[in-house]
């Protein structure tokens, strides 16, 4: 993944070989609380520190979420080279931090050294004093000096200059979220190609179509997959417009959205930055107050995401329903088997991916109601529960993916059809009278139908035995073409 | 429904008929707002009209609620008992709250007084209000005066006398689950019955097991009915025993738990009158300032009726799987029909019941996290949100009783079995070769279960062309009672 | 509300006055089981009263929703029309149906007949049956004919011709919509004029800004007014832009989607019609087998409603917040006071409105969820919880905009600012120190910050005794203007 | 924690040193779908394999939950026991399986063997695989044979002897799920100890009630957190309560709970197994049919954590109110600081710990939304959808237990009352009028309320100016004894 367009005047000149990632040795910072004691090979420092105490909650760190990682350290190099052209940075410091995002950027090894615990208090104040630690350390590095050296070179001073948690941290979320969805729409696209290789090929497949669980009128195999097909094609447009509102960020606001302590050039500049380095349309909220405080895009985008579950979903339950047997069910498809099903019942194969992706879809609709809670507490200025958010947002969207892959790939490609069972089910289907409603009417229709259930007959044999219709004239009207579409001006004729 | 021990002490001994239904005209109030103008025909007052205009939200009244309605007067007429005993409230006074409180609870056709929209702000006051001024108005009326003489006897001063909204609301609404609560336990003693009746009439029927929606091995139909009637004797006894958590209240807390402005006897002396007026066990809650703003047992009753919702919606998605087709789905079981089911296709019957039954459990479901959200946003001494926390839980009451009776009466008392059908699938279930494990092995059975399944046989059939049993051993093997129950012993002895 | 576009060839020419609400007498109907006696006054027929006896479930009739009866009969008018010009239905009868479906899309009183109950299983069967005998019985008024005399005019054969409920419900559910939303945005707009007025008028009162509840850095009450009004713009414009996908429909679809007994030119004709009378770009969904059993427009909107709600809950939160005391909170407006509070506490006023609407916008959350387990439990080719689904969208859309409205005119176009306690909160505020630490540095800042807490000072006071800075400079810097927008080039110069 | 009561008859008596830990080398093992080579150091086979092939979904292995491995192996262990005394298993074999599950119990080393992914499909089928490939495995190092020698002795045929995973999964979650209770409810009991601390600290500290955050009567502090401590011995009771209903376990059911192919004495040796290995009661249900497919228990308990979470999540929020500030907000009280809180703002400290709490209630509450898909989901005689439970209960009773030990050590246990501001505001607070209401009467104290609040004075001065009452009777009257219980007797008197 390159999500940042290469940037020749940041690039590192002569920083010793990754440096970055030598493992310092033991050392002692302080804050307003006291001294605390780094320990051997971390980058962080002691506000890192103290939020390792406080938050040992999940025990999944912000590193885990790769892209949360790039979209803070994007959002640090934007400020770098903002505060440079600005004039507020000296050009030293601006090539450290610049590099040092670079290396981090480039090299996800980094990730480890992002450790805060992904559920924290803090508004993200600790996932960002955690970046500028990390980045302050290996800007150091780059500058031949030890870590913790911040009279140097400062987290807070230069590498968070101009910035405050409640501006980078929504900021760098959205960014994240955005990186994070192109492989969502890759995998979506590979489901998409793999329903769309079934549709094509189950296209001659007569069989029937059911509501309510009830036998209905015919339509083809080939239609049943195509409309799953429809419905990812729609949810992979959903996906990408609704993702366009991550664009728009609040960077430049600072404290509360009022632009307090920066330069009046500073939100364009800094935008622009964004801009060229991700090559993605970033602009700044309208509102900066109200931006602060919002997290409706990522409401809405929990949304956007439950309903591409649901569809997952729907079509999981589908595929179950539809392969459910192999001999009492309903039986019109078989899906690959790709794991023995019981240890007790032998040859018992079970559709095991779909459930996985129908489970995967309910954990997105558990986290877009623990967003909506989120989102209902924020109080005044700012939203201090945005790391949960973060959190929901980004194992949604990782769940999601990695269960579209599953699907297409050990699932759905693997899909047979039993045409024998859709043609014989098709066949001994009472409701295909319904084609015959315009030509017999309902009355003689209903009848025959009520006559076929009670004697365990064909409805097409009492037909052609009551003499209501030649069995050439019925079977020109339930060829599946006409039954599959519409065609009742051609029938009458 | 008769609610209320009788009670001779506080009989209107000589009102005059139906004086508090007499309409009266239209009249003036005032509030700390000024005035209004209250219409013909209302025996409520201003702060009632206040709370018409405030809160034109749903359209649903309190009255519509019945129960809620009968736990406010009880409460009301505990109080202006234990106000006479403790010799606050005079005589004259004391037996006209009284008498107007026995009205009511006699004649649901006061209910319609009860008018303010069951989604309020204010924490319930609109409702007291609303209460106390009917019970004033009826009383003054029991008195010989007409409504809206306060001075003589006041919806405040004398009808809520040692009380505040916030102790009589939340005692009124636990008052009103427990009424609410006897009807739905009864409704679920009648699905109890129809299920128990099935699960005996087809005790003697063979049917496939299925996991996973794959056949597995053989059970009857009357053990499946059985685990549904189960599953409804556990909900009875939850709800139940859960219900009961009702009995303890916040009333003589007043304002904030405190007790603030109560006699020390209050407390004490009402819930005894509380007890009398119910019969049933009554008590204070032990931490008063903490029951005034807990919402627990609403919170944790939603989620007993969630968990009964989703045990019919569980039945209900069976049922409709058990009986889909009439032919090309399970049909094992015929569910009655009780309307037809579409206008284009003849004959076409839809399991209507159980579909209703799953979208009522959907909406405890979603009520449950609408209570969820009010429990959340409780702050401090109080939680303002428990008109919306009844709201929910009486509807969902409501609709789950309606839903349970529909479904018992309408749907599970008319099913029939196919019993052939039961039979024809348990003949071709490859499954059933499960119960030979331990007479022939698992690999043997693995080739078997497989050669049926590619050669379109039965595994009796194979397994008695292979000599691998004789037709009289494995007729034995496959009786029904050895393949239903613990066996191993029986069959390999 | 005109949401049909008015339309002379339809008009009903000389029908007699006001045929269609005749109450009819006691008639005698018939179904596939058995005879029903329809109650005098009734317009709808054997179907209907059916379902009447199926689904005693909610007490909410489908003819609450005026919407949705208007989305119904107007399906009902296009397909008349359609028939008629495609010579399926002759013109006696088409006009007859087309002028009774005007004339309840003229007289709500017609909404009367529509009794079904809202919750209901099939799929919304129940509802087209409903519309179908209302509409045929007050079409064979205008022909001079009894109710029930279906032999000359037929419910299904010409009322629903060419129809299935599984193409007119949805939709009927999303023309129903549209209609519903066209209120709820002019409340919006609505609000958003009264937050305009408001920020506009607080505009120049400085204040303190709070994050995660704490004293922050300065904005004027005008600044934190027009970040509500930014949301609610923000909302207004994701309300209309999500509705139109309710523009795209299956009608043409019938049973599952294929199309079947309907004339290939149906589909295109019908949508004109559509477009024709509702003034609205109704198109035909690309894939309607998709279409038919797809939700997903009805699981986002319900999100877009969810992000509403949540936003006017976070606002009226905060109005409870900013308006608490009146003494002991923050006390920094006031809001108009609408019902007395309290019984048992003298003039206490409560924030009753926002209130209310946290408690709405808990439900459309609820409502979210229901619909949530909606989408997700449909099967093959139908949604059968559609009702279910409808019932909750109405109901969230008609709570919201009662609740915006109510919170409109009754809360904040009658808010006051407390100024003196807002100057005075921003005097003591020791947050104000971060305008300063540009001149003074970071170090320092920190340094008087903690003693002004310790020693209980204004950090002003302490910074001109320090000699830090001078008095003149001090309050230039803490120039309103300057505390509240983006301005540090402009201090440091 | 040993949860396991010590058992010297499974002790194993010569294994070889740390045998089942030791790594073998790869080696390739078959299923039905063919061969697959298992890594170096794999102890689990080719189900597991598959497994991990088929969901690489969430990234946390099941061996992340060690109770739920704890409960696994126990079942394991209870099984060979039963199977040894019931003549099915030999000795060898037996104290082999006995052993290895020993071994495992023993050092939670193991853990790390048990790499299937906790979201997956299948019903619990790889977990129940791994588990039984795991301890195969182990006990064939202790048979001093090789990993992979089933021959000797086989996962499914004798680890896995007269057991479904329908009926070892189930009851494994259940018995994990007791032992994670464990040390929660030791978290809440911390919390508990340290709410009861501050309680009686505070005991002496008048302050304001707040109803609806508007200013109500007065309280004390300690009666304040004392009801947060009642609220948390609520909990904890019905924590303990409702875990018991995890000791009726469907052990014993087999396949689909007709207990096929285990000996008629099996289900009850096993469970006296079971009791005697946990020291639990366990129970086998009453209805094995109906407790398979049942997952009602974590239905249940899902909505005791919600409630739970909830409490936590009211306190939290009430604890930032109350330390709101530190000069602008309600500044009670005073939170310990655990960290910077910005770095932007000088000397600013967030509410963290409570806003880490809060967060994490918002996850239980979004994965019981989950659960409750999951359950709803369940179909005929299996729930499919364990794991995901499974995931949602485990992770939300860690996170709980994190969140509840953070708050009660690094929130609660610091907190101080500022007492001077909690007087000031007793002493502004216009409420204290109310407990003057028995002697001056209603609408006496409303005018006084009125003209305190408009002239910006005290009520009780105004009351002393205007003659009304004493100063020594005021004083007496508003004693904090007197404000803060029952007392109107002994005003009045």
């Amino acid at each position: 993944m390159t999500p940042l367009a290469p940037d020749a005047t940041t690039r590192i000149p002569t920083g010793p070989t990754g440096i970055g990632t030598a493992a310092p040795g033991p050392r002692t910072e302080r804050d307003l609380l006291g001294e605390v004691t780094i320990p051997p090979g971390a980058l962080w420092g002691v506000h890192t520190k103290r939020a390792l105490d406080n938050f040992p909650i999940s025990g999944t760190t912000i590193g885990t979420f790769g892209e949360l990682v790039q979209g803070l350290v994007t959002v640090k190099l934007a400020a770098a080279r903002a505060n440079l052209a600005l004039g507020y940075l000296d050009r030293t410091r601006a090539d450290a931090i610049a590099g040092a995002c670079q290396l981090i950027l480039q090299d996800s090894a980094y990730h480890a050294q992002f450790v805060v615990d992904a559920m924290q208090g803090g508004a993200g104040t600790s996932t960002n004093m955690n970046a500028n630690e990390v980045i302050a350390n290996v800007a150091l590095g780059l500058l031949g000096e030890k870590p913790g050296t911040y009279a140097v070179l400062h987290p807070n001073d230069h590498v968070n200059m101009a910035q405050s948690t409640n501006d980078v941290y929504p900021t760098a979320l959205r960014l994240g979220l955005l990186l994070a969805v192109d492989p969502l729409v890759r995998a979506l696209e590979g489901l998409h190609a793999a329903l769309d290789e079934k549709a094509e090929a189950f296209g001659a497949i007569l069989k029937v179509g059911r509501t309510q669980l009830r036998d209905a009128v015919p339509m083809t195999l080939g239609q049943e997959f195509g409309a799953f097909r429809t419905a990812i094609a729609t949810e992979i447009s959903s996906i990408k417009t609704h993702a366009t509102a991550f664009g728009q960020v609040n960077l430049g606001g600072t404290a509360i959205g009022t632009g307090l302590n920066t330069d009046p050039r500073y939100a364009s500049t800094v935008m622009a930055e964004l801009r060229h380095l991700t090559g993605r349309p970033m602009a700044g909220a309208p509102d900066l107050i109200e931006a602060t405080s919002d997290v409706g895009a990522f409401v809405l985008f929990s949304g956007v995401l439950k309903r591409l579950a649901l569809k997952l979903s729907k079509m999981s339950s589908d595929l179950r329903l539809l392969s459910s047997g192999p001999r009492t069910g309903l039986g019109e498809i078989v899906l690959p088997a790709v794991q023995a099903g019981s240890s007790i019942m032998p040859g018992k194969v079970n559709p095991v991916i779909p459930e996985a992706v129908n489970q995967v879809a309910y954990l997105v609709a558990g986290h877009d109601m623990t967003i909506t809670m989120c989102a209902d507490s924020g109080q005044l200025q700012l939203n201090a529960f945005e790391p949960m958010i973060g959190y929901c947002l980004f194992t949604s969207i990782r769940t999601l993916r990695a269960a579209i892959e599953t699907l297409a790939t050990r699932c759905i490609s693997g899909i047979s059809a039993d045409t024998a069972r859709c043609q014989y089910l098709s066949d001994i289907n009472i409701g295909i009278i319904t084609a015959l409603v315009p030509v017999l009417g309902y009355d003689t229709c209903s009848a025959i139908a009520k006559r076929a259930l009670a004697e365990n007959r064909r409805v097409t044999e009492l037909i052609v035995a009551e003499g209501l219709l030649s069995p050439e004239r019925l079977a020109d009207l339930l060829r599946p073409d006409a039954l599959t579409s519409p065609n009742v001006g051609r029938q009458a004729g």
